[in-house]
């Protein structure tokens, strides 16, 4: 079966009823009327089977999970979704497999009123290229590099969820209600938004683990910043994993967790629509610093990182 | 080596000095401004190691092939090049590779004031999947779908020369000056913009063969295409080998030409500036028909096409 085919067969009828898609899949290039006045948010990931997901993922979440990883870097820009151009790779087609992920990926884009507008499929490892552009006011943006010292720390939801996940699927257990958090992340459209002009003062969405995204801040904001574990938002089952082990790891560094952590100057609490909470605050420096609930600085673990 | 030093070290500098780019490599998202008054035409395509190109390619050469094989798509739309985002997925980190490869990707995107604003890196089989962002004016673009009986079909160069130098490489002959056609295409920019506006009824680039190129054309204009294999634009050893083997599916269905197919009412010729044959003329009906010097319709031969 064409290439050609296989993007209309799987994906025509994502291009939704965006007024501002002019052309869509199906010739050498799509065509979109931009927004005037506004700017356009663009971002692009790779992810790889057994590198970034696991194999055997149901297709249809994994449908979900391409698309919200994505969407995710647009809700930490403060940005509105608007157009995707996605590019497959698979060893072979697979046709119940492929209508799976389609639908998994057009519940979420339908949920955040994105088109699919172009890309393009071939044989390979499996993996799946993703680019989206998002509009923002100029102005309106959430940076990475606009935190100052005195500024207050905050995370949406809960860390750690996603990688607690794993680690019980990969010795074989039974990750229950987890696998959610694994395999579905929710994009953080609706806080972002809310943030975006609110007066945060950086953002960032947290794929790597608290550690190693937060510290991008403090690299790109030129200052330090000081955690404090007992503040760490936990779920109830990532708390008992806490009490139990003593371990925070999964959640500084476990990464998957695509939830925002942005700061705000200390006399500011998050605007109405975002549910956060306060970890910590920036100050003059580098890095980023643990302290448990006794004061006393602990070492942080190593954020995930490609190629490390 | 963590992903974004990574990004950082061989793809900074390649933001150019365009105005647009308000936000670069090295947030969530880039920020761009775009034009008023004109359409974001945009294209997204993956080359996979084996599959697309040669594992072996000159990384200098294998970088500016990535990035002609997209801008040809932005040429066949008659748009102007602005944004790039790329992902790159690479076995293991080779330094001298990576430092050339950028080299080969930059130099062709100042060629065309191209900007590079995002994207990623991960470790995977060697694959490139890149997005590019142009601009064309409304009403000006460049579509497929537009051809009428009577039109006439024409194409840009020479075709079938990166199928015989690859055909060469593959039987351990040396291609000599054909594998810069290989593997240095040159994208037909200049020629796409001439003809945006110029009262082109339709473009394509033609990167599966010219049959299977101008079959689509035919499917969405609703019409056919007849094809006079004589007048095809052969190179001095295209023509050689077509003589010698009386073989023309190299320069029918061998791809890789990024050459443009355009077609133009009866009475049209191409712009200034365009360098085109006429090969042949739209006819009502279905399909590409080939007819040779003394007229006899032949059979197509297969275009390329993933999974086939």
């Amino acid at each position: 079966m064409a290439e050609f085919q296989l993007i209309e067969r799987y994906f025509s009828g994502l291009s939704g009823a965006r007024q501002d898609v002019a052309l869509g899949v199906g010739d050498d290039c799509a065509l979109l009327q931009p927004p005037s006045g506004m700017q356009l948010a663009m971002t692009m990931d790779t992810l790889i089977a057994g590198r970034h997901f696991l194999p055997d993922t149901n297709p249809r979440r994994l449908g979900h999970k391409v698309l919200a990883v994505n969407l995710s870097d647009l809700a930490a820009m403060g940005a509105r979704p608007a157009w995707a151009l996605l590019s497959i790779s698979l060893p072979e087609i697979d046709h119940a497999w492929l209508a799976e992920f389609s639908a998994g990926f057009a519940a979420l884009a339908a949920r955040h009123d994105l088109a699919l507008v172009g890309g393009d499929t071939c044989q390979g490892e499996m993996s799946f290229s993703l680019q989206l552009t998002g509009f923002v006011e100029a102005g309106k943006e959430l940076r990475r590099d606009g935190a100052r010292p005195g500024d207050r720390i905050w995370v949406t939801g809960f860390l750690g969820d996603a990688a607690l996940a794993l680690k019980r699927l990969q010795a074989a257990e039974e990750p229950g209600a987890l696998s959610g958090r694994l395999e579905q992340p929710r994009p953080r459209i609706a806080e972002g938004l809310a943030l975006s002009g609110a007066g945060a003062t950086s953002c960032i969405d947290i794929s790597d683990g608290l550690a190693s995204d937060l510290g991008h801040v403090c690299r790109q904001s030129g200052c330090a910043a000081r955690v404090h574990l007992d503040r760490l938002p936990l779920s109830p089952a990532m708390a008992r994993h806490v009490a139990k082990t003593g371990d925070y790891s999964l959640a500084l560094a476990g990464g998957d967790d695509y939830e925002l952590c942005f700061t705000l100057p200390a006399d500011s609490t998050p605007p109405a629509g975002v549910d956060a909470t306060c970890i910590g605050e920036m100050f003059p420096g580098e890095g980023v610093k643990l302290v448990d609930a006794g004061g006393r600085e602990v070492p942080p673990p190593r954020g995930w990182e490609h190629f490390a």
